[in-house]
Formats: C-alpha cells, sequence, structure tokens
C-alpha cells in the first residue's frame, strides 16, 4: 500500500490497528493473496514467512489421510507441505475443488493457526478455522447471493426448567418484518460441542434459507437454533464466565434435561414470534447429538412436530448417569409407535457411508422399516462432517411444509 | 484430554475437526492456556512451539513504541519476545494491567497471526486480532454479565437512495420484544474500514448498553448500527462478493453520498421498530469516519436529532472528488447556527490526547465556544483507538434520552 496515496484518515485507520507499525519491524509482513481460487477451481494457498523453516496447511480440501482411532480406520484431513520461493513466499495448489465451503489451518514451525491473509475464520467447537467458499455447485446454496435476505437475531428467552435465560439464533425470512403472515419453524439443532451460533455459522442456514426461498424451492420459515447444553446459557464468550476455553463435554449433556426443557423454547417462540403453532407448521431436526435430541424430543411430545430430521444422529444413548430425567429414553419403540400413529408428514434420516454412526443408524432404519413406520433416507459420500450436514439442511428444508 | 474417558460421540466431533488426527502428526499440539489472566490483573501469554526461532506478541496491552510516521511521532502498540521453556513453550508475562478489552498477534518466526489457543478473535478493518478482557474496572461494562440482555439482529433494509439493499446491526433493549412501549433510538456510525459489525464486536454495543441499562444508567433504547461504506451492501463476507479481501479504502466513501441517503435508515427503523419518532428521541453519534458523518448529517438535518455525539471526529472533509453530493460539507456553520438555534439536548465531543485528530477537534470547539454554541466534551489519555470510543459510548449513552 501506497501510504502517500491514502487519506489521513485511512493511516490513522491503519495506526489505530498497530499496522502501520508493522512497516517499522523486521517482521513486516507485506500482503499476499491467499486463499486464491482460480479459474479452474483450484486454490493457492500463500504464507509471506521469509523466516519460517516449514510451512504446511490442513484441511477438507486436502486428500483424507487414513488414521487409526479407538473407533477404526478414519478418514483424517489431509496435510500439505507449501514451497518456499526466493522472496520467503510459502505456496501450494491444490487440484481441482468441487464446489463447497472448506475449512483448514496453516501450520507455522509446527504452530497451527488461521491462514494469516485470510480474515474469514469459523469455531468448531474448540477451535477455529480459516474458510473458503468455491461456488458454481453445492457451495452456491451456502454464498450470500442477490435476494432478499432474512434477518438472523440473537436473542435471550426465559428456561424455567433449566432454571436459566439462555440464547436462540433465530431466522425470520426476508418479508416477515412487514407482512402479516404466520410462519411455520423449523427447530434445528447443533451437535456435541456446539452451541447457538453452530448452525449460523459453519451451518450457513441463513444463506441455505435465504437461497432455497428465493429460489422457490423451500417455503418461507422460521428457523430457531437453539443451545443444546442445558448447564450452558450460550455460546462460549457470550455468558458470564467470559473468554474462557470451550469445553467439549459439559455436564449434563444428552441426560435428558435438554429434552425435558425444549417445550420452554418453543412457547417463547410461538408466544414471541408470528407463527402457525401446529403440528404440521413445526420441523425439529439436529445434527449427531442434535439429532439424538431430535429423535427423542419427537418422540417423547408424538404430536407436536409434522416433520423430523435425523442428522448424522446419535440414536444411542452414550452412558447413563442414573438421573431421573434420563427417562425420555425409555421405551424408544413404545414412543414411536404413537408418533408414527400420529402419522408424521416427514422422518427423515440422513448420513454418510464412512460415519461412525452409520451402524446405529443401519440398524435403526431396519427397525423402523420392520415395523412398517415410512421414512425418507439420503446416504451420502463421506462421514460426520459439516459438508453433509450442510446438504441434509438443503434437502430437508426443500421437503417441508408442503 | 485422555480419549478413553470421552464419549464415542466426542471423539467423532474431535475427528470431524481433524483434531483427533493431530496426534497421529510430529506438530501435535498439546493444550497450553493462553491468555491466562493472573490473580493480580498481570497476563501470561503461552504458545507451545517447540519448532519455532523466535515467537513473539503485539498488542494494546504491551508498553507503545514510538515510531515516525508521515503524520509526526506515533504511538504503536509494543512487542514483546516469548521466552521457551525446555518443553517448547513460549511464554510472556505483562506487568499488572488495567481493566480493559484488549486484542493482540502472536507472531511465530516472522508470521502475524493469531494466538492458537484462543478463540476468540474480532476483526478490525483487514486484520484479525485475539481478544482477551480484564474485568474489576472499566471493562466490566464490556463484560456479559448476569442482567437481562438485549437482542442483536442482522437485518437488511432498503435504501432507494444508494439504490441497494443494505445490512444493519439492530440493538433492541431487553424487554423489546414483550412490551408495548415505544422506545428512542441511537444511531451509532463506525469509522473508516469498518462495517455494520463493528460496534457490536469490538465496540461491545450491546454488553455496554445491557450493562448501563441494568444499572440504572442509560434509558432502555434502540441501538442501530450501520454501514457507513455506501457502496457496500454489507461487511465483507455479507455480500454477493464472497469471501474477499477487506479494503480500507472503498469507493464513494466521505462524499457525501451516505449522509443523503441516511433518511433511508431512519425511515426503515420509524417504520419497523416500535420507536419515539421525534427530534428529542433521536441520537446520532460515531467515531472518526463515523463522527464526521454524524457531524455532516446533524448538521444537514438539523431538526432531526437531539442528540450528537462526535468521537475521534474527523471534522474537515478529506478530499474533494468534485460530486454534488458533496454539497452537504458546504457551509458547515450556516447549517450550525440552525441546529444549535433549535436547541439540541446534547452535543458531545471526546477525544484522546495524542489522537491525531486532536488538532482539527480543538479548532472546532473552539469555533462552537466563540459561537456561544453549548457542547459537552471529554478528553481522554490515549489517541484514535477503540479502547477510547468504547469509553465514550458508555458515557454518551448515560446522557441519552432524560
Amino acid at each position: 500500500m501506497n501510504l502517500k496515496r491514502i487519506s489521513t484518515l485511512a493511516l490513522g485507520a491503519l495506526m489505530a490497528m498497530g499496522l502501520y507499525a508493522q512497516q517499522n519491524l523486521s517482521w513486516a509482513q507485506m500482503p499476499v493473496v491467499s486463499p486464491e481460487v482460480n479459474a479452474d477451481n483450484s486454490v493457492t494457498f500463500r504464507v509471506l514467512a521469509p523466516q519460517a523453516q516449514k510451512v504446511q496447511i490442513t484441511g477438507d480440501m486436502l486428500p483424507t489421510r487414513k488414521i487409526d482411532t479407538p473407533m477404526g480406520k478414519y478418514d483424517a484431513p489431509g496435510v500439505a507441505d507449501l514451497v518456499k520461493d526466493d522472496k520467503g513466499v510459502w505456496s501450494f495448489k491444490t487440484g481441482k475443488l468441487p464446489s463447497e465451503l472448506y475449512t483448514y489451518n496453516v501450520v507455522v514451525d509446527g504452530v497451527r493457526t488461521l491462514d494469516p491473509s485470510n480474515v474469514y475464520c469459523v469455531r468448531d467447537v474448540t477451535n477455529l478455522f480459516s474458510m473458503l467458499l468455491i461456488g458454481g455447485g453445492q457451495g452456491d446454496w451456502y454464498r450470500v447471493k442477490e435476494v432478499p435476505h432474512g434477518t438472523v437475531s440473537k436473542i435471550w428467552y426465559n428456561s424455567p426448567t433449566a432454571g436459566l435465560k439462555r440464547r436462540l439464533t433465530v431466522y425470520t425470512p426476508a418479508g416477515y418484518e412487514t407482512s402479516k403472515e404466520k410462519y411455520p419453524v423449523l427447530y434445528l439443532l447443533h451437535g456435541i460441542g456446539g452451541d447457538e451460533n453452530a448452525w449460523s455459522e459453519l451451518g450457513r442456514a441463513a444463506q441455505i434459507l435465504d437461497n432455497l426461498i428465493a429460489a422457490g424451492k423451500a417455503k418461507p420459515m422460521i428457523v430457531v437454533m437453539t443451545n443444546g447444553n442445558i448447564s450452558q446459557e450460550a455460546a462460549p464468550g457470550e455468558t458470564p464466565n467470559g473468554f474462557t476455553v470451550p469445553t467439549l463435554m459439559l455436564p449434563k449433556t444428552m441426560d435428558g434435561n435438554f429434552e425435558l426443557a425444549f417445550p420452554d423454547v418453543i412457547k417463547f417462540v410461538e408466544s414471541n414470534y408470528r407463527v402457525k403453532a401446529d403440528k404440521n407448521d413445526r420441523a425439529i431436526a439436529g445434527l449427531s447429538m442434535g439429532g439424538f435430541h431430535s429423535l427423542y424430543i419427537s418422540a417423547n411430545n408424538p404430536d407436536t412436530f409434522g416433520y423430523v430430521g435425523l442428522f448424522s444422529a446419535a440414536i444411542n444413548k452414550q452412558q447413563t448417569s442414573g438421573v431421573e430425567s434420563e427417562r425420555v429414553y425409555d421405551d424408544l419403540y413404545g414412543k414411536l409407535a404413537k408418533l408414527f400413529a400420529a402419522k408424521p408428514k416427514l422422518y427423515w434420516i440422513g448420513i454418510g457411508k464412512t460415519d461412525f454412526l452409520y451402524k446405529d443408524n443401519a440398524d435403526f432404519r431396519a427397525k423402523l422399516t420392520a415395523k412398517g413406520y415410512p421414512f425418507t433416507y439420503m446416504e451420502t459420500e463421506g462421514g460426520h462432517i459439516w459438508r453433509n450436514w450442510r446438504i441434509y439442511l438443503t434437502e430437508f428444508a426443500q421437503k417441508l411444509f408442503k
């Protein structure tokens, strides 16, 4: 940047950020472009690091590596070494990539961090990742397009059952503020370690709904994204606990308490938004732990939801702590008998072929089939990953409220 | 983390993030705690980097360094070298720090990036910074506390004057959804390179308002945070342009077009929210370029705002492009004569002692004084920095609508 050509105000802004000062440091960082999506949908990553010994990237756009885990072989995100040029710029070019949203990290001399040239990042549970998006296919559902945009709100509600004020993300479709209409509601639940931000950030829920509604492929609907960690008021950093290290395993997770407190969410939504408050205008869906929650919330409330979506869902209870709230997991098939007797409009199951929960889901599907309960099934490539959950939301949302 | 003790689902989540895989890599990263706020309000930073040659931090919690700029000597954020122990953990401990929100970067072998152990980050114009907050003083206004929380929404409005649909951040105070009351409105404007996210992220506007209102120090109010870059629909990443590199200097910035389109914002807010739509229930304030915008929007609409706040404001036009819209900058003092004749309830000016705009503000104050126009003035330590803008919002908000 030519400092003589920019305004005093811009120079002041650079100084305010401490960036002007970099010019005076030996580690001054000149701009490189990274990531660069090339015309053929390959991507070039670049890191200016003349003093580094080794620079790598790891991310879901690289060929996976087979690794051993206690649960068997697993396809882990790949790693690539960048190559240094004579100006100290390290680079790596991928092959041509499918249209998708990708997440990655840069590793500088063994330190895993973000791409220093990319300001777009997202937190997935305990870690930050840099992001990039390749359009021209599935990824186009995740892009911001020139279409009417819904509103995304962070709003607090009272959960007397949990004894907490708790935070929600609510998507209201374009036109909600000015129309007099009532809307159907999709309750959309995150996985273990996630929170009320997960579906709107990694899940691209607002972009998916904006684009599907604008294309006439989904009905305008409200999407309510809850926080499924019942001991927690809100996402890390959004509670009185401050900027604490996020925890993968929170207390009271999957012990029935979230499921029992769920009616508080519905009550809040139905008394604060213009919604159609009947079974066939309510859907519930979730990924992984959120699929588990959706399974048991719908089973325990067989007349509440006309649509149920289980995305790479955990089916079986993971552990028993013996608390009374765990009754919500008892007699699943007795409860499902009531649910299917009430004829839900859609019972939808999606899972990836290499998901570690594949067998549990296959067993569950076999039981539903044996009992003659109708369901819709989608099987995709890959495992327990956000790529699949975005695909499932894109598919599921098109089938709702029609 | 002991992998044997966590559930299958948690292990699956680790795998989904690619973090389990780290165990199989030579650069496997074991957790260190960073930043750690110690009991005496010093902070320890740690980076696990056994293979790095040099690790530094730079941030606004370190003693500033004097550097030369085209605008004279400037206090740049300090730099500190971390020291490596025999386990490859680099660390640095600051002195005791005042209660504040701080931003910083870690520099690994010359590469400026985020603290790999801290998931809390924020974008300031073109760069990401790691964040930490020290309570027990001014920083307590910026914390999430056990108080009723307002709602923060990202909402799109139509600006016929700009010919664009544009994005706003809107804070509605706790109770807005269920009360029948009408509320006053503060329009809050960002600086150059910023956008509609700046005040809610770096500015901590929602936390400041939640805490002031709960303490009885500010009236419940709606806060509307605009995007002042009139050629832009929304913040970087939130437009059809995709994940592009943010630009400090956008087209049509400070050429009168934002000021002329501002009535579109007011019209949208007053027809979509329950607001008191009269002069003494409207305030406008902004920082730097947003102070400049506030100065000229209020001067050109002398009967619209009862409260005006200029936070480290640019006073004088930076450059002339000769477009017709620049008429909004003509005859400032003629316009101010009308504004002060209409007796605003508050005309508030704040600036830091070492701000590069200090002299322009001193000259402006001298003119107001010479003309007998009443204003309230606050002078703080330091320069053109977010620390001051958060202080000014905290002070200004307490004086509104009373």
